[in-house]
Parts: structure tokens; sequence; C-alpha cells
């Protein structure tokens, strides 16, 4: 990846890495997470389906509702019930559980999991995920490199969303 | 995500993904793993600048090779001496490296990380890692469905890998 490197010592803000293993690294917070994309919703159907302790299951579903992934909700159908629904950085997790998905179906029992994601519109598997160029080529672990942000071609600026480039103070 | 689901009880062979989070969710491999992206070879190069104990390195070194996501080999220009390299595996974890960053940066800090990760070729960031159906449209959580395998269309076997589908005895 060139010459250029992450400052490889540190586990901080600077990389945003770190965040997202918290989140998901933890075995059973993994599992509520993967059941909620599966559309389980409140903490009698978590409990149930996922032979968790109710204690654990508190505490887990607290830390992901601090973390901001979860969020507390009144139920559509009975206003008295609490549902717990991904948020949209919740949902902005699954291309990261797909990838990992994929890869230990690839390389671990090399059998792929059963049931099959798909895609509802035509019903067949979805893609592997794969990095890409801003137009669309596919990228190997060869074709990247790092680079300053402030080195960056001004070009750059029409391919980044415009919240980020506000935050960090760019044109 | 439809009716059907995983089986959501179980963390096992049956899901890819447990094997994922064992080889990344843990602090000192992941540092690893960075580093080794990064074109760390070097027992005392990772020693130096993960700042990482030297008995923690030389476990977690072991527990890569074994996972066979490193490999040992002799250094190309001194054979005396011992690298630590990506295997195919190891390489094969990038998309997953990738999108957690992605999420941690989008949702993190709010500032992406710096150095930027850049497709050499235009010297320009790489695209976020988004879901795609077979066909390449871009596809979100309420797009998706669970198949069982069994069910699978027949058009689906064109778009498995070969070696897949012999694995798992399909046509």
């Amino acid at each position: 990846m060139g010459k250029l490197r992450e400052p490889l010592g540190e586990l901080t803000d600077s990389c945003g890495l770190p965040m997202a293993l918290e989140a998901m690294g933890e075995r059973w917070s993994f599992m509520i997470l993967r059941a909620s994309f599966n559309g389980l919703h409140h903490f009698e159907e978590f409990l149930e389906e996922l032979g968790i302790a109710r204690n654990i299951l508190s505490n887990r579903l607290t830390k992901l509702v601090q973390a901001g992934i979860l969020k507390r909700a009144p139920c559509v159908d009975d206003r008295r019930r609490i549902e717990y629904r991904l948020t949209d950085k919740g949902l902005d997790l699954l291309p990261a559980m797909i990838a990992l998905r994929q890869w230990g179906e690839r390389w671990g029992t090399g059998i792929p999991s059963n049931p099959v994601l798909c895609d509802e519109r035509d019903r067949l598997p979805i893609a592997q995920l794969v990095l890409r160029s801003h137009d669309g080529r596919t990228l190997g672990p060869k074709d990247l490199c790092w680079i300053d942000e402030n080195d960056l071609d001004n070009k750059e600026s029409k391919h980044q969303p415009a919240d980020i480039r506000q935050l960090v103070g760019g044109s």
C-alpha cells in the first residue's frame, strides 16, 4: 500500500475501526445485532431465540442503545410495550457484517451458510463485497495507497459526501 | 429480511461470521493485521511500531499463522531471517476491514481517518463499500431476503463460483 502508513501504534480516534470492533466484536452483542437484522424487536423474542441470560441481554441491549446502534421505541401495535430497532447507524453496519460473513463462508467451512442472503427483487444471491475505485473498478490490496489528506487532489472533493467535507472544513 | 431466518441461537459452522470475528476481534490481532496490510513483515518491525510486548506479539503471530491468515517464510534478501506475510485468506480480509473502518469513520468521530485509502491508479479515495445484487444494483437492508439453499432458482448456479458449487454437491 505504498510508503505512507497509518499510525500503527495507535488505536485512537484517528482510525474508525476500533469503535466498529467494539460494537460487533463481543459475542452476545454480535448475536443481538444479527437477530435485529433478521427482524427481532422485543426483549422476550431475543431472550427466547438467542438462549441468552436475562441480565446479559439487558446489559448488551443497554450498551447497543448507548452506542446509538439500537433505539428503544414504543411498539406500533401496543404502545405499552417497548421494542428495539436498528438506527441508521446500526443499519449501516450491514456491509461490514456481510463482508465478515462472506469471508467466513469462503475460508471457514467451505460450505456457504444456509439460508442464503438474496436480493428480494430477483431472488438471486447477492454479490461478493469487493473494494472499488470511485468509478467502480474492482481494487485488490496491491492497487491501494495511502495519501495524506492535505495532498489529495482537488478532484477528490466531488467524490466525498458533502457533510463530511463540511465537518473537516474542506471546500 | 423476510420470514425465513437464520438459526439465531447458534454461533456454529453454519454461520461464517464467528470465525471472522475471532480473527479480527481481538485488539492486538487486529493491530498486527492492520500493520501487515501496511507492509510490515518482521517481528522486530511489529515490536517497534506497535508498542506491543514481545510475548504477546509472539503469541498473536502464532495464532494468526495457525488460523492461516499469516504465513512464515524466509526473508527474500536474507534467507536466515523469517518474515510474516498475509496469505490469500488474510488478504481477503481487506473488504471486511475497510467496511468496518468506513463505518467507524462515518459514525465515530465524523472525521475521516488520515491518511486516506486511495486507488493508486488515479490517487482518488476508494468508494464506500455497499451491498450489490449479482448484476451490480446497490442493495439496502430492505432489499434483502433469506432463501433456503434448496429453494434457490437454478439460475443461481451460474452466479456462484464453481468451486463452491462443487463443495456443496450442487450442479
